[in-house]
């Protein structure tokens, strides 16, 4: 059996919005545009990324918090280009009970606002930095463009953002470097590859000194943006009074970075694996890694039962996540629901497999069967799950790599969009009126130059093909969510 | 060494205001009253008391979800007690960026208003039943009273409720009892003992048939409602069109319940256990179970520090949540530091010690000191942190029991509360006249009867101390939080 991608690359929209129903990732019908139900196994596959999340953040010495949702408008107006941002898209509560509120509550849209008046209270010396925090909550933004679950919603529900303080543009820099480090891992445990692109001035994060953004290439070639961080050096430091003693008594401002990420990384991660059969789920975060089907005959129901629960028990012990489906229906039906639901591996077992002790592993990836040694099943399967996310990896990390092409020209560029190849690279002077006129002529966003900066200097001789001046970078184009 | 509860019990509340900031739990100073940010050490217990009841939610069958938090108007209105019940106290969202919405949305306050026209899709068979689902999520309910963290709060961010629907009265009655086993396992885990009322018909929950309340006595004699379980018949049902086809294909409308908790949870442990000192954590959700702290002498330095260690990793490869305090500040400052922020156990170790083998435990709950062998550690310590907890609950019980005091005239009642006993138990006929009457002499608010019913009956020959007539009930008062 061939792995069939054909509705997943060219109807991909459509192929998407109805797998998140299918699949018991998130309920649409709920009766505000752009705010979704999670179901319970959308919920479980969202908790396993979190989880990850949250022992990285642990790891690199971040602590957790919670901030309120609502922010006064007083406060949220303290940073002049954080509020020109966001000022359109922001939903605003206005009355309590029957009463007009004194002053008016936004709901969170980002928390930059609502935390930085408590760190210039919670900072007062160097001995305070680095300071490092994090929350996973929900945000709003009242998006006027298309929504669709998980990409684009006016209730992003599981919202990551790490927010970091610290004694030197150096020492936020170290940080910088340290959040690609955790994006790295992160996006390893979910097989992921990625670029790092540096956005560029005209799209950076409202109040931002820079921006990096991590993409990943969709199905249709267009980019989702799944993480992004922000070098904001002493902008909102001045902004809320966010000073420190050094050591020789001096006030400064502190420099800070944020780090964000959303329930995106789930969008990418059913976009970027999935094929015609549904979602196909990296074993690391898969609520079911292995559902064992058994495949009775007459008169051997009993057995085959028993063998299963008995593969299961013993994968279970050796800490797989295993599901034995005893519905009493066929089991094609069976293999439908777990394919669609993306399950790595099924074990099927029949009448002949009991006797001669073995059972059939299908790989949900290749789609491809084995007959392995019962004695031998933890190994087996431990191996095969490990081959399935080693090979996700790979399978996505060439179709990324073929949809990047460099080209010299607009022509090109534009050729390279009519085929839906996804990430144009192109020379550029490194002109702000260039850039605009690029993004104009390709309809397509600049992502900005590639990260880190070493990676972005244009080859001698190259032209920015607006101006003909000397180019000093590449720029990547892409179409994106 | 004595436990001193003079100022926890005399000015509980300013005990407990300072203590919610001085111990890392909450800082109240976010610009807007009534809503607080969470503190990395107050957030660590908050999740380990919400990993117990993830846990008990998995082994009982019900799916976690999450719904967005803003409800629209029009769907908030559909159940009449209900709306009658929160309309003075939600928060309206009515802009979004710079246009007025069409449909106003409210801020959750609870979500059967939310949740149930979704009910009405994914319910369709009595197959789907029972359906059981829960979430913990933030909700908004502008409080008029006076704010107090974790108790009476504007953004109730840990706010637990489990939606279930049965096909039938009875299923529902089962269901109640579930939700009372898991609070209780729950309130064995927190060292809570409790007390279980039916609530009268005037203080029901807006929209439910009837309601139990479990209440704790706080320190100042003052109850607190820390669950809550409401059967709501066939109401919401109604009002939502929640119908499934019975196996006869009849459509019949199903019986709902919920089950409420919140960070008041957290708030009882916190007033419950605690003493002049700080809080005293049970060992359960304690973040650091077990604080080491080395008392080297001149010159025995690597040799302590290094015995500190020793032991540590041994506990903590035993699973034992252990934390050395190596910061360069005097014994006193940290024994004052861990006390305040509740750890169980402090183990001191100085040079003799090393040289002996020994250690000292220093429980947290009695302030008793003991000497063990350093090769009993283990077990030692396992052993303490179990009579740690059995003494907070015994504790606990004998406060709320000697709190609880049975009368039978409103002289009586009245002389308990001057003395602040706590709660008052007294006859009554089961006419609400009466029991208001009561409540305003009494200046309290009836709990209700107890729970279950066999124990709400008066004894024989009692009188409502109201009308004189034949006492049904025995009825709860208290001043509650
Ligand atoms: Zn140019
Ligand atoms: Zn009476």
């Amino acid at each position: 059996m061939a792995v069939e991608r054909k509705k997943w690359s060219e109807n991909f929209s459509e192929w998407y919005n109805e797998l998140i129903e299918t699949a018991g990732i998130q309920d649409k019908r709920y009766p505000v545009k752009g705010m979704n139900v999670w179901l319970p196994y959308g919920l479980k596959i969202m908790r396993n990324i979190e989880r990850f999340i949250h022992a990285e953040m642990e790891r690199t010495g971040h602590d957790e918090v919670l901030f309120p949702a609502l922010i006064p408008e007083t406060e949220f107006q303290k940073e002049a280009e954080h509020i020109k941002g966001f000022e359109g898209e922001v939903y605003w509560v206005t009355h309590a009970g029957l009463e007009p509120l004194d002053v008016r509550l936004i709901l969170r849209p980002t928390s930059e606002t609502a935390m930085y008046s408590m760190f210039s209270l919670w900072i007062r010396s160097h001995a305070d930095l680095p300071f490092k925090i994090y929350q996973i909550v929900n945000v709003y933004r009242y998006e006027t463009k298309h929504t669709r679950p998980l990409i684009r919603v006016r209730e992003i529900s599981r919202f990551f953002e790490a927010h970091t303080a610290h004694d030197s543009y150096e020492d936020a820099e170290r940080q910088i470097k340290e959040d690609l480090e955790i994006f790295d891992n992160l996006a390893r445990f979910l097989a992921l590859p990625y670029i790092i692109s540096k956005r560029p001035e005209w799209d950076k994060f409202p109040g931002a000194y820079y921006s990096l953004g991590a993409e990943v290439m969709m199905p249709d070639g267009r980019t989702l943006q799944i993480g992004t961080m922000h070098n904001y050096r002493q902008n909102f430091a001045k902004a809320y009074n966010i000073q420190y003693e050094t050591e020789t008594g001096d006030h400064e401002y502190v420099h800070q970075t944020t780090f964000g990420m959303s329930e995106r990384l789930l969008a990418a991660v059913i976009a970027i694996h999935g094929d015609d059969r549904g979602m196909v789920l990296p074993p690391t975060i898969a609520p079911i890694q292995v559902v064992i089907v058994p495949i009775p005959k007459k008169d051997s129901e009993a057995d085959v039962f028993a063998y299963a629960r008995e593969i299961a028990e013993e994968l279970r012990t050796a800490g797989i996540r295993v599901h034995v489906d005893e519905r009493d229906i066929r089991p094609g039906r069976k293999y439908y629901d777990w394919e669609l639901k993306g399950v790595p591996l099924r074990i099927e077992v029949g009448p002949r497999d009991v006797e001669g002790k073995k059972a059939v592993l299908a790989r949900r990836d290749t789609l491809e069967k084995i007959t392995v040694e019962r004695d031998n099943i933890v190994e087996e399967v431990r191996k095969t799950l490990d081959a399935i996310h080693e090979n996700l990896y790979q399978r996505a990390k060439e179709f990324l790599e073929s949809h990047i092409k460099r080209v010299d020209t607009i022509e090109e560029a534009k050729a390279v969009f009519e085929d839906r190849r996804g990430i144009v690279e192109i020379p550029w002077c490194g002109e702000e009126e260039c850039g605009l006129r690029m993004e104009e002529e390709l309809d397509a966003k600049m992502l900005g130059i590639p990260y880190p900066e070493e990676k972005a200097k244009a080859p001698e001789g190259k032209k920015c093909p607006v101006c003909g001046r000397e180019a000093k970078f590449i720029a990547r184009f892409a179409r994106t969510y």
